[in-house]
């Protein structure tokens, strides 16, 4: 956990970090879309000398190519160059590249130097932050990987004003929860904001300082606490891994919203939180998505997938739930039929 | 560093400890010759509640198959079998069922319990100590791989004597390393031992004492202290990939043995090491193996493979050289010529 956050607007910080550690070769791992829209606002800030030791390593962007055919392309690229393990790899992008990219470099060689620049507001508050690296496996999110941490993290937040609006939304989605699990503030702060007036230092700030508090707890995920930050998770990531190969896949932030839904759904129906406080659950994730129903002839695929959850033991499906707005709690088993009605309950919402 | 290892003759300490842990799923990963030859020795000292809990997931045998094709597949029966995260891996075996299997559990979602119980002297003293988990990628020997440790070793010497010589001899290689990079009078313990006298629980013993001593300075080889270990490992692991897919393949102790010829030989010719104490280092390797000359042919292939050596930075060549018997230094740069000469060196011993 040795990792150090910058967050600013500009990357000033990073040039100085290359400047000092002087390694043999620079790979800078990137998909197509962060290369048309961003590359450009991380070189004007890079000298010369180090623009010329960079090496570029291009993927197609979408989760569907965080899987390991790409792990072994790039691995097939970094052997063919003979990068030595006192290289780094830069990993400059959203979740998949932050995810694929810590995790290929926390292989090659068993293990080289990499830092993370977030480039979606998803990635800086979530997926570049906490250690957790990996791939999907056979529609399984996430299925291998591994808890490792970047040397550092660089956020420069005004790459935001350049994503579309639904990137913007699709973090919302972890704020929000970090706000149901942990903080009732943060939660009426964003429910009560106007999102082309957000302090996005602060928020990323504040975010952050949540994640790692609950992560600092438990880094390996050994104890459970760390399942906290799963909630909206475990129905969330298998509609996610539903969409996935759809023509139009739902974004991270969408699915987990519609988890958490279905999770506060389950906290209610199981007595764990108040009807009114599931009501105004509800009400705030709706002004940012549209439920998307789900067909029951696919209500066993989805109960498979979920079945393979990393958080289940003993064969039992495990969930975090929600007592309230801001505290949440963790390993509480529900059986197969709660999950299929919480399904059914998200289908006849209307908005 | 939290593993605890246990040196016995046989293996009621593991049936306590699997009773006590109480794992959902224990998966016992093997190859076609451990389960021939020393499944029956284990499943003789476990209770039968315990053996129902075992699934067994056997591949071939074999260092060719160290590689992510086996993993992919081993994963996916782990999927089917929604193996969840409270399971443990045993991995039961050799060097490449501890190698492969670490990597296999330390990447399961993002890690699950594993526990090695090696079944050679190569992998009792060494492959399955330290943490070093991988596989070969692209004719590389462990180019991708993890360090991390298993939970628990349990190593039962009497296994050792199932074992045909050629095995006996390849863990031998290791066990000179250790003499010669760091205990004179375990060198000359072995040197002049009978092979069918040695004192294996004590040879075990230490040889695992100067391994963790050497690997506790430097767990993640940060600072080059445990690149120590690597002693004939340059060179011998080049000659070892080079067999690899050879009709007839040479054993790990015999690669590095022929490593520790050649590098003994830079040693003296770079003037750490003198001519007396070379010939001393000859004669006591040629006792349990006949040179194999390498043809001019295949030089820059070698050459190729030790470019890509871990141990290297800033696109150059780095050895371990032996000051004398028992004393080591580390990060040594080495021309290509000089290994090339090294080879020829080794083409000219006479045995």
């Amino acid at each position: 956990m040795s990792r150090k956050i910058y967050i600013n607007n500009n990357f000033y910080k990073l040039n100085k970090f290359l400047k000092i550690k002087k390694y043999t070769n620079i790979i800078l791992l990137l998909d197509n879309n962060v290369k048309k829209f961003c590359l450009k606002k991380l070189y004007e800030y890079l000298s010369n000398n180090i623009k010329k030791k960079i090496l570029l390593l291009e993927i197609k962007s979408g989760e569907k190519y965080k899987n390991l055919k790409t792990c072994i392309n790039i691995w097939n690229k970094l052997t063919n160059l003979k990068i030595s393990k006192d290289s780094l790899i830069i990993n400059f992008g959203g979740g998949v590249i932050t995810d694929l990219g810590g995790f290929i470099s926390s292989l090659y060689k068993r293990g080289i130097n990499f830092i993370n620049i977030p480039t979606t507001l998803l990635s800086m508050i979530d997926a570049s932050i906490g250690g957790k690296n990996g791939i999907n496996f056979k529609e399984l999110k996430n299925e291998i990987g591994i808890i490792n941490n970047p040397i550092s993290i660089f956020i420069n937040y005004k790459l935001l004003f350049s994503l579309p609006q639904k990137e913007i939304i699709s973090g919302l989605g972890e704020i929000l929860k970090y706000g149901l699990i942990y903080d009732k503030r943060l939660w009426n702060l964003i429910i009560n904001s106007n999102i082309n007036k957000i302090n996005w230092k602060f928020i990323i700030y504040k975010s952050i300082k949540i994640k790692l508090s609950i992560v600092k707890k438990d880094p390996y995920e050994l104890y459970g606490y760390r399942k906290k930050l799963n909630f909206g998770h475990t129905i969330g990531h298998a509609i996610e891994s539903f969409y996935l190969y759809n023509k139009n896949p739902i974004t991270h932030g969408e699915a987990i919203m519609l988890g958490m839904i279905c999770e506060s759904w389950i906290s209610n129906i199981k007595g764990y939180l108040n009807k009114n406080e599931y009501k105004i659950i509800l009400k705030g994730i709706l002004k940012y998505i549209k439920i998307k129903k789900i067909k029951k002839v696919f209500f066993n695929y989805i109960i498979n997938i979920i079945k393979n959850d990393k958080k289940n033991f003993n064969n039992k499906i495990y969930f975090v739930l929600l007592k309230k707005i801001g505290e949440s709690i963790y390993n509480i088993e529900i059986n197969k039929n709660t999950i299929i009605d919480s399904i059914n309950a998200l289908n006849n919402i209307n908005n």
